[in-house]
C-alpha cells in the first residue's frame, strides 16, 4: 500500500507555492492552477469539467475517504491544522482543499445556444461585483459572461469565494473589447450598452432575439468603443437623489428583463 | 474672536468617544450621535434634514472656511493628521468628519405617497447588502425602506459607507414583523413575500397600486409570519445549477419590475 504524503509544516516549499497561488495572479497564470476549497465548490467544480490535481484534508475534520470520494485521479495529501488554516480563506469546518487546473477562457471556446442571452461586464473592479455577477449569471442561465479588459484574473480567491461555485457552472470568457465587440457582430448578437448618454430606457428594447447586454464599472461606465457600436444604448431610468446603482444590481435588472421578455 | 477648539492627541478623551461611536451601536445609542465623513456626504444628510453636531476637519486639506459653509451651527474642531487618520475610514483626501445626530426610525415617522412603493427587508445581515438595497431605493425613488427585526443599528459606518450617501435621501423605518405587518395592512399597502414556498413568479402580479416589496436573508429567507400573511408570496424564477442570489439583487429586480410597471 502505497504510503499518503503528508505536510505538517507551513515553511513547506510546496504550502508555501500554494501561499503563492492565493496571492499572485501571476503564480497562478504560470502554473495555470488555482486553490480552492470545500466540499460543496470542489464537487461544483468537477462537475463543472474542472481537473483537480492535489486534495489537501485534515484528518480530524474530512477522512481520506472522503477525500477521495471527490475525485480519484487527484493527489491526495494529508495536511495539519496549522496548514488548513495557513491555505483556508474562511473558518470552515469542511477541512479539504484543492488545487485545481485552470480553464482557457478564449471566446471561440464558448458554446452558444441558438438565441443567446450574454452578459458582458467592462473591467469590472471589485471581487464582490464579479461573484455577485456570475451568482446573477448562474440563476438566470446565461449562456455565459464575458468579461471585457479584465482588471484581474477570475481565479482570484475572492472571486472564487463569492461567487459560491457559480463560476463554475457558467461558461466565461475574457477578451479585449475590440475583440468581443468582432465576436458579437460575427454572430449576429445584438448588444445593448447601459449607458448615461444617447440612451434609451431598458425596457423598451426587445431582448427575446440573440442578445448582449454590457455594463461597465460603476466610476466610469463604459468605454466609448462600447457606446459608439452599440446595437442601441440603454438606461435603467432612476429618479432619486444620488442615482448610483451597484453594477451587479444593474446588470441583474437588464438581465431579468430580458429573462421576463423571454418568458423564463 | 473664540478662538478655534483644536485637538491634536488620539489619547484625548473626546476622540475615544468618537472611536466607539463607530465601533460600538450601543455609543451610538446612548449618545444619539454617529460619525460620519466627507464634504459630499455631509451635504447629503444635512440636505436630508440631519443635523451636525460637530465638525472635525484637517486643515491641510479642508479649510476652516469650507468647514464653516457645511454647518452654520456645528462646534469647529481643528484636528491633525494622527487624529484624522484614527477616526477616518477611507484614506480620502477630503479632510473632513462630522458627528452627526441620529435620527429616530419609527414606522409612525414615514410619509407615504398616495401610490406608495415599499422596500421590506427582514433582518438583513451584510452591511455591504443593506448599503446596496439603500443604493437601489434612491434609485427607484422608493416611498421607504423598512427593515424589520434589525440585526445592527443603520449608522453602522459600513452600512453608512456602502450607501454612499443614500442613507441620507430616502425614509427609512424600523420595527419588527408584527408591527410592519400591521402598518402595511391599516394603510392597505399590498405585500408580496420573495419566498420559495408556495409562490408565483414575481412578473405575474400587479404593483401598480400601493405595494412593498419584502425579502428576507439569503441564508434562511423570510419569516413564517410575513409567508402567511403575505398578499401573495412571489418568487423569481431560477433555472442554473446554485440558484443563489444576492438579496440586493433580488430586491432590485422585484422593485424595477414594479417600476416598469408603474411606467417610470
Amino acid at each position: 500500500m502505497k504510503l499518503l504524503k503528508q505536510i505538517t509544516s507551513i515553511q513547506n516549499p510546496y504550502i508555501k507555492s500554494l501561499v503563492q497561488l492565493q496571492e499572485k495572479a501571476k503564480a497562478r497564470k504560470q502554473s495555470g492552477t488555482f486553490l480552492m476549497e470545500g466540499k460543496r465548490e470542489i464537487s461544483i467544480a468537477i462537475k463543472g469539467g474542472y481537473e483537480m490535481e492535489t486534495l489537501l484534508f485534515l484528518p480530524e475534520i474530512c477522512s481520506e475517504t472522503d477525500a477521495r470520494a471527490l475525485s480519484k485521479n487527484a493527489e491526495l495529501i494529508e495536511i495539519n491544522k496549522e496548514v488548513y488554516q495557513k491555505l483556508a480563506y474562511r473558518d470552515t469546518t469542511e477541512g479539504i482543499l484543492a488545487v485545481a487546473k485552470t480553464k482557457s477562457m478564449q471566446l471561440s471556446d464558448l458554446k452558444l445556444s441558438e438565441n443567446p442571452l450574454i452578459l458582458v461586464a467592462e473591467a469590472p473592479e471589485k471581487p464582490g461585483n464579479i461573484g455577485a455577477l456570475l451568482r446573477t449569471a448562474d440563476a438566470a442561465n446565461l449562456d455565459a459572461v464575458i468579461i471585457a479588459n479584465p482588471k484581474s484574473d477570475l481565479y482570484n480567491p475572492n472571486i472564487v469565494r463569492s461567487s459560491v461555485g457559480c463560476l463554475f457552472t457558467i461558461q466565461i470568457a475574457t477578451g479585449t473589447t475590440s475583440e468581443i465587440i468582432a465576436f458579437l457582430k460575427e454572430r449576429n448578437i445584438n448588444f445593448y450598452c447601459a449607458t448615461l448618454q444617447n440612451s434609451t430606457s431598458y425596457h423598451t428594447q426587445d431582448y427575446t432575439t440573440p442578445t448582449a447586454l454590457v455594463v461597465g464599472t460603476e466610476a466610469t461606465g463604459l468605454t466609448e468603443e462600447w457606446r459608439k457600436e452599440a446595437t442601441q444604448n440603454i438606461i435603467i431610468p432612476m429618479q432619486g437623489e444620488i442615482d448610483s446603482m451597484n453594477v451587479s444590481v444593474a446588470a441583474a435588472i437588464l438581465i431579468f428583463e430580458a429573462k421576463r421578455q423571454r418568458g423564463f
